[in-house]
């Protein structure tokens, strides 16, 4: 199980209300809304890993969730980050960017490994795997990977994704063969090919959204080697139930993503939010396990 | 012209060069690399604007290079922002967004009007324009739209880039008809229906790279209202003489964006940086509006 963070600063548990906090360290004066909107975001992120953490293996802060906030939200996602890695999860850094070459580099140097300069390293928020959109083609990709390969991280490719739009361009049929989306998975695979570790996984994945199952068994002929991100579990339809075919080449190949289904699982369940939101995790890590266990 | 501001910490002016600049205010501490490096990209960034804005009606920064630092890297950016406005300029962010629909509505808070919140109204960075990936549809592209069209702010959503990778998938034929970006461009045309103003523009407008000029007639066809936003000039070897399609709506229905051929002209002219840019934004505008005037 892969735990979304998607913090909405109009739904946020009880506990992080900043509004009921007490008054900063260094002063009385009222935090603007940013800063007092990431400081809450903070302390529901914490709460939601320490509940639900235990039953996942990484996170997926969405970018921009704290992008909303400014500097204060980048530097809540610093903090949020360095707290789930405490907890000893992945971190899976959610912004689906893409650009031309030059910038596709600084791209991966602000979500992987960060840049050299003049003024010394600078550090990069070093997530282990980061989305990519390919839409501007392999040399938006690229940079990505030459960068995660390096340090041991890794890249997951939007390919399939799991919003109604997806059908209006990724699903097209192509004059050639197949759709759009299948051209994109083949990308993958191409260039996950000189990145397969000894479990037989790339470092190269593929985002496919678990809203439409019946791609998930024509993704895996396509990207053999390829982990895939499922997300669309939960609030958007998606059943864990029906993405065996991600598993084929190992429990490690397919991580299920959930983010509002676990956040606000206490008001389906009822009870006390982060119980509600470990129950959560804990059922559906335990779905995704009994799927796992058939390939294994 | 658009002013592309894509500040690399290796290739700053030197006079933005932190090192040799006085200590920071508030105490002799060094400042962290990401610190130091955004002091100076704001140093360079408006010595940049002053120069060579007067010849220019925006600044586009490009987001990948503030993300970079971090949250000194958001604070910067607001900063040459708030600078550019105050030289009277349009500000296009350029970040490709793109994502599902609530995710959507965040980046779009992020980049034009911000987002009510329990913690108070938060400020977004109310650009007037953003550039935004389709790839995952319609549904990735409305937020946006909607967000602008309250602001009277506006998206330009990539339709044909100016990478080479751009002949991957956007250039695809289909099975259909055309071609996946003339798809897309059909797209940005129903989009931009209900918000076309007074002089014909619309305010859902499209990134046409320019350096292939033989799309913009096409491109033009298809999007009749649409303002283009035509990055490419320069550096990735784009030509403003090869662009006269773009502007058939009008002078304003072509935004041609330099970024590192402004930046760096003294490398290629001599002189001074700043002089040498104002003349190369001044000799590009001069191409353009020689251009436009053919279809005044």
């Amino acid at each position: 199980m892969v735990l979304g963070l998607d913090p909405d600063p109009r739904a946020l548990w009880p506990l992080a209300d900043g509004r009921e906090s007490q008054a900063r360290a260094g002063g009385s004066e009222t935090p603007r809304p940013a800063q007092a909107a990431a400081d809450a975001i903070v302390r529901h992120c914490r709460a939601l890993i320490d509940a639900a953490g235990p039953a996942c293996v990484a996170v997926k802060p969405q970018l921009a969730r704290f992008e909303l906030l400014g500097a204060a939200g980048w530097a809540a996602l610093e903090a949020v980050i360095a707290h789930a890695r405490g907890a000893g999860l992945l971190v899976i850094v959610d912004g689906k960017r893409g650009d031309i070459d030059v910038t596709a580099q600084a791209y991966a140097g602000a979500l992987l490994g960060g840049a050299d300069s003049p003024f010394g390293h600078i550090d990069g928020l070093r997530a282990d795997l980061a989305t990519v959109n390919p839409l501007m083609g392999g040399d938006a990709v690229e940079p990505f990977v030459s960068a995660a390969r390096l340090l041991g991280s890794g890249v997951l490719v939007l390919v399939r994704t799991s919003n109604p739009g997806a059908a209006d361009f990724e699903d097209l049929p192509l004059a050639d063969s197949g759709r759009m989306w299948e051209r994109i998975a083949m990308l993958v695979d191409r260039l996950g090919a000189d990145g397969i570790g000894e479990a037989g996984l790339s470092d190269v994945g593929a985002v496919v959204g678990a809203t439409e199952p019946g791609h998930l068994q024509r993704a895996r002929e396509l990207m053999g080697n390829a982990p895939f991100l499922l997300p669309g579990v939960g609030a958007q339809g998606g059943r864990v139930e029906e993405l065996a075919a991600a598993f084929a080449p190992g429990r490690a190949g397919g991580l299920i993503s959930a983010s509002r289904s676990i956040a606000a699982a206490h008001q389906v369940a009822g009870g006390e939010p982060a119980a509600a939101a470990r129950a959560e995790a804990e059922r559906l890590r335990a779905s995704a396990w009994e799927l796992s266990d058939r390939f294994r």
